[in-house]
């Protein structure tokens, strides 16, 4: 997709953007509830696929796109062509920029049902318009996320690729890459990845190199002489056994790695290995990468294989291609500058209104819950903020429209995995169980008034 | 994402590619095999999710992202820093322009397994690295347009909307709006689809409109006040039967429609109506959108519901996100310039080898099979182009580099709809039924040689 180029800054991020947003804005302006301030938060009601944990992915790089959520004359000529928004509220859309407070996990932290994951505060104008935007990231990205950590606990020390672009829309391809990176894996396959967000790229033939010679072993002598012998042969396009027996004839016994994109792996695997280490090619490591999820890769823990590169099941969340999240008005304030807490009644998408602080509870290192206070006001707050015995968990991301610039970039994407990293250690061990379950801690709101 | 400016033309698509593609480049341009002719062919071995019908989509966008697909400054430079590829494949890249030709299926034509959705010839060097960019799109768009198609033979002649935006990365979520549009879906809820590709946008109000106000009927009086009568109203952010009394009091029995977004919807639908017939507001239209895949838009059938707004379901290709298409290497020339039929041997994931023609054969207007002539060559299949009875599918989409651009931008968009409408008449009856089946109709290989 080709974005315009916004007044300044990188291509407009305004209109990824449902339309309603903008009708409530417009309709807003009108009866004057445009300048009420509101506290909006974005959460999960329940955890993707009925997972232990959730991953918090997408915040840095939300903060990016916020920063160009600006309406130019490109996004201004279609809003007023379509009829979208009355002249008013095109006045105020071409000076619109987020003026207001957010707060958030920081990226890579663990999720509940009920985590405010982002609390967004300003104007109802310039807070409601960040509904979509915010929610395509933190969807998309956690999902992504929770996934991939599965995958990370499954596979142990042994490394994990992302290899999936060519099986998620070419930009989420991207941002599965970035999530799938922040939640444990070492590398990807995808080349803008590897520029945009510093993640390290990896890849060396496919199936296709193969068939363009006229032998395999023209096809693995050609790939040896351009990356040397410690590159990795693909020894699966005709026989495996053939395969593998050119690939150490043509490399010698230093042969880097072969990798098996096909068959039942872990027969394959243990066959491979043996008759590598017959050939004196114990060093030889070996990759696998056919169509592997979390549970794939758990079932071959205990077979020969050095390696795991994933495709389709991580850059598709595994089952769950969205963490289900939403951005809900929580509290706003009246005519007389009070707060007032608010929430929809139905009962099935009920939510619990008012303003919330969340802390991990721990006991002895382990996470024992996700403590949620709640309260219609600011002030009560900071009362329990310094809750003994647990962890606070949310950071200012922007303070009055400045982005912290600490989580954006390629630094951002290197702490967040460090954060993801260490607060996983945190899990109890019943939440690294890949079977369906309740959420490994329970979330206990306490009211803070 | 930012994607930064390439040499010309809007922003460089050439890195949203898989790292082994230019290693493999690299290698070709070493070792000759670069400039042998190929044929590669994207195709799907099955359809997603057991689905009687695929539905192609994103042919049109990939054209525009193929003309993107240079390397400017920052690209190559990036190649170099990470020492991808060497000094003469960064010279090859800089000059990189696809020249080949790619033929296909026509955006919103029907696809079964083997179907040639896509048929790019060129050099290996020019036509490799244009693997992931057309799988990531052909795979992503597809998959959601396959799950849209269903929705639209579910809900019949009732209006459907697309509003599944937050429920998918940002730039996706564009390409998902344009592809539920192609396969029958009326209007979104994405300003950006509505700029890019002329998709009818819509939206009135969310939750937080009613919670922003100080009651209900305030918020019902803003939003009639800012948009008419004419406008729907969500009812269902207190008590229903009290949000559309308040609904009908405020708008008058001349209320353009209501909202529901929570409950049971065949109840809450039946006693909506009954309520506002009572209330005499008897052309007031009922739009539900709570939740709905293709199964409940088929269960509301007998529902006085007048419209459906469907979200997460059709953006996340209601249970199969991605279509599993591949990109293969099936015939390339050898030194002496014949072609020679090349694929893969696993049982597994056995492709067919050498070029392809395809057809659908009707019965009377009614699709009976899809009809596939192999050949290692090009000319033998022209004998096979006129096969009495079938409908050829393959068009010219790009020819020497140069896209045809009716495929492309909105126009394309719009071509791509109607076409859509007009070869799902084709379908037999029973691929209309939701449940998984085998495709509905065989995949019939004929040798053309």
């Amino acid at each position: 997709m080709t974005l315009r180029q916004a007044q300044d800054g990188g291509p407009s991020t305004a209109l990824l953007t449902d339309r309603y947003e903008l009708t409530m804005l417009d309709a807003s302006l009108r009866d004057g509830t445009a300048e009420r301030r509101c506290v909006f938060e974005l959460f999960a009601r329940r955890l993707p696929g009925a997972r232990r944990f959730g991953v918090v992915a997408g915040t840095g790089r939300l903060l990016e796109l916020i920063r160009d959520f600006r309406f130019g004359q490109d996004e201004l000529r279609f809003l007023k062509d379509e009829n979208v928004v009355d002249a008013a509220t095109l006045d105020f859309l071409e000076e619109y920029r987020f003026t207001g407070s957010i707060t958030g996990y920081r990226e890579g932290e663990l999720y509940f049902p009920g985590s405010p994951i982002l609390t967004v505060e300003g104007t109802f104008a310039e807070a409601v318009v960040l509904e979509t935007l915010a929610l395509s990231v933190l969807n998309h990205d956690s999902a992504i996320a929770t996934a991939a950590a599965r995958m990370s606990v499954a596979a142990g020390e042994r490394p994990l690729a992302e290899m999936g672009s060519r099986r998620a829309a070419e930009s989420s391809a991207v941002a599965a890459a970035r999530a799938a990176y922040i939640a444990g894996f070492g590398a990807t396959s995808n080349l803008e990845a590897g520029r945009r967000w510093g993640i390290p790229t990896m890849g060396t033939a496919a199936h296709s190199w193969t068939l363009l010679h006229d032998s395999e072993e023209a096809a693995f002598r050609a790939q040896i002489e351009a990356l040397g012998v410690e590159t990795t042969l693909l020894v699966d396009t005709y026989d495996i056994r053939e395969g593998v027996a050119t690939a150490v004839r043509v490399a010698g016994a230093g042969l880097g790695g072969v990798r098996i994109d096909s068959g039942d792996l872990p027969t394959v695997a243990a066959d491979v290995r043996a008759q590598l280490d017959e050939l004196g090619a114990t060093g030889t490591r070996i990759t696998v990468t056919s169509d592997l999820d979390e549970f794939a890769i758990a079932s071959l823990a205990a077979s020969p294989v050095d390696s795991y590169g994933v495709g389709t099941s991580v850059v598709t969340g595994s089952g769950s291609p969205t963490a289900g999240m939403v951005y809900k008005l929580v509290a706003r304030q009246d005519d007389a500058g009070g707060w007032v807490a608010v929430a929809k009644a139905s009962t099935d998408k009920g939510s619990k209104g008012g303003r919330k602080a969340a802390f991990r509870t721990l006991d002895d290192g382990t996470a024992t819950s996700e403590l949620i206070a709640v309260s219609d006001g600011f002030e009560q707050l900071q009362t329990v903020a310094s809750h003994p015995g647990a962890r606070a968990l949310q950071v200012t991301l922007m303070a009055e429209g400045e982005p912290d610039a600490s989580y954006e970039g390629a630094a951002g994407v290197e702490a967040a995995r460090a954060h993801h990293a260490r607060v996983r250690e945190e899990l109890p061990v019943r939440a690294l169980a890949l079977s369906r379950s309740d959420p490994a801690i329970p979330t206990v709101y306490v009211d803070a008034e």
